[in-house]
């Protein structure tokens, strides 16, 4: 009987391995020699994989994108729009040590945005995409299309920044989420659409970042 | 009579390069041999200068701030808090090619800060300080100390934010700016304090994003 094969789970490792690589000595040190030698595995198994380290340093990227809309998705908060906002804009925010160094490895993505037109049009489709969908659910939740779109581009800004400040330990991976969840309050609170209470989410942010209080 | 060297002069161009090799190759493409290739001098002259590459790496960090502090002292906005303001939160949204190049080699150095200590303490420094100055500016416009720290932080996370998306492609400087001066009046606008019109900066900065306006 033939050796049963989840290539699913050889090809993640290979990209887990890539991270650490791409952590290690940034994306000019990836070759498939140091990845082979992270993921202990043979060079012609990564071949099989991944045609070129051009190729698999963009799946690298497509990967943190894809881990990180299907952790969106399975959140629970998807009946109420103004909670799934919550979440998209707080998730990148890093809390531990594997975080930190899955934005650093984003980080380098960014730094290579300027130089390689691939990466480049990636990164700027998925923070369209995460623009589009604060837009979705700002709509959703009671904001015009005028609000909406300024609201959205201003609250991915700030979640962007306040995940740079968490990174480079700036400020505390509490602070940045009760920042970020007050912006949201304070968006709705701001316009004509419907002012809500506090959601709950804010005070459970609040709190953690305030145990005295 | 001896050649007169100007050695600050020299030490600046070894920066330049340094800058160019870690845009070109990363943080870890840093070698002695591959600046002093880049500035077309000898590597004992780079030595002369600096005494280890990790001497120059943090040499070029720390030149980043400066070149940012010095250009931001040099601004003709001193008097009016408001303006400084404006001009501290919009100066590091890339705007040309040789600026878009900076702010990548700075995201480089953000990438290496979960690794390196040094990098970290600096850059967290750095970013507590220009937190610190917007909330002195903040104090001076008028917001009392407890709207001008929570507003301080916000409008540099956005600052950093929408830095990050003009760097990407996802955002058009001139859109940035304005999303951070209309930023800065909403702040004004929010709390108790003086609520005085917009600032021509802001109408100037509309103007640009919006010229069919």
């Amino acid at each position: 009987m033939p050796k049963v094969v989840d290539h699913a789970r050889r090809r993640r490792e290979i990209v887990w391995a890539l991270w650490a690589v791409i952590h290690e000595r940034g994306i000019d040190g990836v070759t498939f020699r140091a990845v082979a030698a992270e993921a202990g595995v043979s060079i012609g198994r990564i071949q099989h994989y991944f045609e070129s380290k051009e190729h698999l340093i963009r799946c690298g990227a497509e990967e943190i994108v894809a881990g990180a809309e299907q952790s969106y998705r399975d959140g629970d908060s998807h009946t109420d729009p103004r909670a799934a906002l919550d979440t998209l804009l707080t998730q990148p925010v890093p809390t531990t040590g594997p975080s930190l160094i899955g934005a650093s490895v984003w980080y380098a993505y960014l730094a290579r945005a300027v130089s390689d037109p691939w990466i480049r049009g990636f990164i700027t489709d998925a923070s369209r995409g995460t623009v589009r969908e604060a837009e979705r659910l700002l709509g959703s939740a009671g904001l015009s299309a005028e609000h909406a779109h300024a609201a959205a581009m201003r609250l991915v800004a700030l979640s962007n920044g306040a995940t740079q400040s968490v990174l480079v330990g700036a400020m505390e991976a509490d602070v940045a989420n009760h920042l970020i969840t007050r912006e949201i309050d304070r968006t709705f609170d701001d316009t004509d659409g419907p002012i809500a209470s506090r959601t709950e989410a804010t005070e459970r942010t609040y709190d953690r970042a305030h145990p005295g209080r």
